[in-house]
C-alpha cells in the first residue's frame, strides 16, 4: 500500500477501506507516513468528505492508536457528556452530581485547555483543597462508591488524534465535519464511555455558527457512536448569547450550586434537565424521558443532588462547606457595574466576544502557559429579550484589576439595546438520535 | 503573513495576491515554510484552481527562486520550443537546425530525464564525439556564430519548482493544470526564452489524454507566457500513435536527418513545419506564417538545413559525416520483424505502451541510474489507417538481445488490426495563441 495512492483515491472521491484507514493512522502515529502526505489527505477530505463507514473506521483507528481506559470495573452504563464548547457553560458541573444522585455512574476524565474560562478541573479547583491527582484504582473505587469522580487526563490516549489535530490546525483543515466528529468521538470512546450524550452548541459563541452546520456535526457524531456500538444522542442548543448568568470559574461554581438546588438560571436549568434526562435514560435508570426528568427534578428539590455534590467534593479533598457558604469561593477585589446607556430591550449579546472579554479579565487561558484567575468574571443581569432602563446594570464585573476600560468597551460593543422588544433565542433546537 | 491563513484563503476560493505568492515561494525555497503546509496548499489548488494572475505570479516567483540564464548577449529573438512529451518525438532534433538555417537563434538547454527514449542530449550523443559540456560563454558564442548550440542543464534554475514538483509527486497533486502550466513555463523563462512555442500532445501517449485537458493546459501556458511578457503560442498535436516511424535514440537521429532533407515521415515533417513556422514568425524572420513555411521548405530542399545540422554537430565535437553516412550511428546486433497475424487495417497503435516496449529494449531510462542503449528501438512500418497483409512487417525491432518475447507481445497487444479501414488520426487539432 502506498500513501500517495490513498491520497489520490480520496482526492477522486472514492471510499477508503478499513485496512487503508488503519494503514494511514498506524503509519502516521509511528512516523512512517510524513506530515506532508497527511496534510494533503486532510485537505482532500475537506473537499470530498468521508462516508459513514470511513468516519467510523477513522474514529476506531484513532482510538486504537493509543491507550484505552478500561472502566469495566465500574458497575452500570458509563454515560459521558460532551459539549462542543461555549461561553458560561456550567452544565458539566451541574450534570455530574445531578445524575449521580440517581445512580448514573459519572466517571469523568477532564482537562484544562484553552478558552474563555477554564476547563471543568479549573472550575472545581476554585473549591479549596479539591484535586484530581488520584490513581486510576481510587478513581474507579470512588465512582463505584459515590457514582461520581473526576480524574485529570491520564495515559497516552488517541495520540493519532493529537498529532492530526496539531497538523490540521496549521494547514487550514480544522473545519471539516468528518474530521471534527471523528476527533471528538475517538477521545470519548478511548476514555471508556459506553454511551454518549452530546451538547452541540450553535450560534455566535459556538464553533458551529449555523444550525445547519451544527446539525451536520451532531448527526455525524451520533452516527459514528451508534456505528461503533456506543449509544449516542445529541442536543443542539443555543450559544448566540452565553448560557446562564455566570462567566468565570468561581462564579460558575456558585451558579452550579444554585442550579443543583433548583434555584439556577432558567436556561441552564432547562438544558441540564434535557441533557440529564437522556443520560438517565441511556444508563437505564428510567423507562422514559418524562420519568427521567421527573426524577431529576425530585433530586433537585429534595437536596439529594446537592448532597451528591458535597460527597464528591469531600472525597477528592475539597471543602464541602462551600456548598452552603459560597463566600468561601475565591472573591474578586473589585466589583463594577456595566450601566445601560439607554432605555430599551436587549436584542443581542455576542457570546464569543463576551467570552473574550472574560478572558481579558483573566478568567481563561490565551496560551497554555497563562495563569487563570479563578475569582474574576461576569454575572449577566440581563439577557436577550429583557427590558432595561438607562443606568440599570447589564453586567456585574468581578475583577482583580482597576484597569477595566477595554473589558467594558468590549462588553458595550457586544451588547445591543434596541427600542423594540426582541425575542429570547430558542434554547434547544433539536434532539438528534440517529 | 501566516501560511495557514493563505492556505485557508485558497481553500475558500479567494485569489492570492502577488505578495502572498512571493511569500509562499520564498518561504518554501528557504525552508521557513514546511512541506506539510505547502502540500495542503497544492491540494487546495487542485480543487480550487488558480486565477490567471495567480498563475503568472507563481511562475515568476519560481523563476526568481533561483538563477536565470541571461541570453541577452545573443542577437535576435530567442525562441524556445517545448513539447509536453510523447513517443518517437523527434521534432527538437529537426527544428533546431531547420530554423537556425533561417537565422533564428536556437539556444537550447536540454536534459536527459526519464522516459521511453532518452532526452535530446542522449539522442545527440548517438553521434560520435558530440558533447554538451561547453561553457556558457562558448555556448553564447556558438549561437551567435552558427545560430544553434545545445548545453546541458546548468546552474540552480527554479529550485522552488524542483522542490514543489517532488512534493506534488508524493501527495497526488501532480494533475493540476495551473501547477503543471506554471512549472513548465517557469523553467522555460528561467532558461532565457524571449518567446515560446509549445507542442501540447494529446492522446494515449501524452500526459493529457483528452483534447479538452490538452486545450486547457495549452491555454494556461500561453496565457502565462503572454501575461509575463513572453510571446507564447501552442499547437495541440496528436499522440494517440507515435510520431514519425522511429522510436529509439540513434534511429531518431537518422529520422531527423531524413526529415531535414525533406525525406522524413509525413506527420513528423508536417508538425515540424507547423511548429517551425511559428518559431520563425516569433523571431521576426518572416512576415507571415505562409512565408515562414515556404522558407522552411526551401532550406529543406536546398540543403541549408542539413548543412546547419552538420556545422552544429562539428562545433560541439560531433562527427558531421554521420549525416551523409548514417551507418556510422550505433547499430543494434539483432534485427527482427513483427509480422502481422492477419489481413486488415491498422486501427490502433497505443503510443505509451509502444514507448514502454522501447524502454524494455533499453532505449529509455526507467530510473535515473539506468543506462541507455542508443542503438535499440523500433521502426514502425505501418501506422493507423494503413492496410496490412498477414506476414507483412508491422514493426522492425532493433535489439541487442535475442530475448524479445516480452517486447513482441507488448507490441502485438497494442497494435490493433481491424477488418474495416480506420481513419488516420488528425495530426494538428488546434493552434492556441491567446
Amino acid at each position: 500500500m502506498r500513501m500517495v495512492d490513498l491520497i489520490e483515491k480520496k482526492r477522486d472521491g472514492l471510499e477508503l477501506s478499513t485496512e487503508e484507514i488503519n494503514f494511514i493512522i498506524e503509519g502516521y502515529t509511528d512516523g512512517s507516513i510524513p506530515d506532508y502526505q497527511v496534510s494533503a489527505l486532510t485537505m482532500a477530505i475537506y473537499f470530498k468528505g468521508m462516508t459513514e463507514k470511513e468516519r467510523a473506521d477513522l474514529t476506531m483507528a484513532m482510538v486504537e492508536s493509543g491507550e484505552q481506559i478500561d472502566l469495566s470495573a465500574i458497575e452500570g452504563v458509563k454515560v459521558d457528556k460532551h459539549s462542543t464548547g461555549g461561553v458560561g457553560d456550567t452544565t458539566t458541573l451541574v450534570l455530574g452530581p445531578l445524575v449521580a444522585a440517581l445512580g448514573v455512574p459519572v466517571a469523568k476524565m477532564s482537562g484544562r485547555g484553552l478558552g474563555h474560562t477554564g476547563g471543568t478541573i479549573d472550575k472545581l479547583e476554585a473549591i479549596d483543597g479539591f484535586h484530581v491527582e488520584i490513581s486510576k484504582e481510587e478513581f474507579i473505587d470512588l465512582v463505584n462508591k459515590n457514582k461520581i469522580a473526576v480524574i485529570g487526563q491520564t495515559g497516552n490516549l488517541t495520540p493519532a488524534d493529537k498529532k492530526l489535530y496539531a497538523l490540521r490546525d496549521v494547514t487550514a483543515t480544522v473545519d471539516s465535519i468528518p474530521l471534527i466528529a471523528s476527533s471528538i468521538m475517538s477521545k470519548k470512546i478511548a476514555a471508556g464511555a459506553d454511551a454518549i450524550v452530546l451538547d452541540v452548541k450553535t450560534g455566535a459563541g459556538a464553533f458551529m455558527k449555523t444550525i445547519d452546520d451544527s446539525r451536520e456535526l451532531a448527526k455525524a457524531m451520533v452516527r459514528i457512536g451508534n456505528n461503533v456500538g456506543r449509544k449516542t444522542m445529541a442536543i443542539i442548543s443555543d450559544m448566540t448569547q452565553p448560557l446562564g448568568f455566570a462567566i468565570g470559574n468561581a462564579l460558575e461554581v456558585k451558579e452550579a450550586i444554585d442550579t443543583l438546588k433548583g434555584e439556577g438560571p432558567e436556561d441552564l436549568t432547562e438544558l441540564c434537565l434535557a441533557l440529564g434526562s437522556h443520560m438517565v435514560l441511556l444508563a437505564n435508570k428510567a423507562e422514559t424521558l418524562e420519568e427521567a426528568r421527573t426524577k431529576l427534578q425530585e433530586v433537585m428539590k429534595n437536596g439529594a443532588a446537592l448532597e451528591a455534590f458535597k460527597v464528591f467534593l469531600a472525597s477528592q479533598g475539597g471543602d464541602p462547606t462551600v456548598v452552603d457558604d459560597p463566600a468561601k469561593l475565591p472573591q474578586a477585589k473589585f466589583i463594577y457595574e456595566l450601566e445601560a446607556k439607554e432605555d430599551g430591550y436587549v436584542s443581542d449579546m455576542v457570546a464569543d466576544e463576551i467570552g473574550t472579554a472574560a478572558m481579558l479579565l483573566g478568567a481563561g487561558r490565551a496560551t497554555k502557559e497563562s495563569e487563570i484567575d479563578l475569582a474574576v468574571g461576569f454575572m449577566l443581569n440581563k439577557k436577550i429579550g429583557d427590558s432595561v432602563q438607562k443606568g440599570e446594570s447589564l453586567v456585574t464585573i468581578y475583577s482583580n484589576s482597576e484597569n477595566i476600560e477595554e473589558v467594558k468597551n468590549k462588553l458595550y460593543n457586544n451588547i445591543t439595546i434596541s427600542a423594540e422588544k426582541a425575542a429570547a433565542p430558542t434554547l434547544i433546537y433539536e434532539e438528534i438520535t440517529e
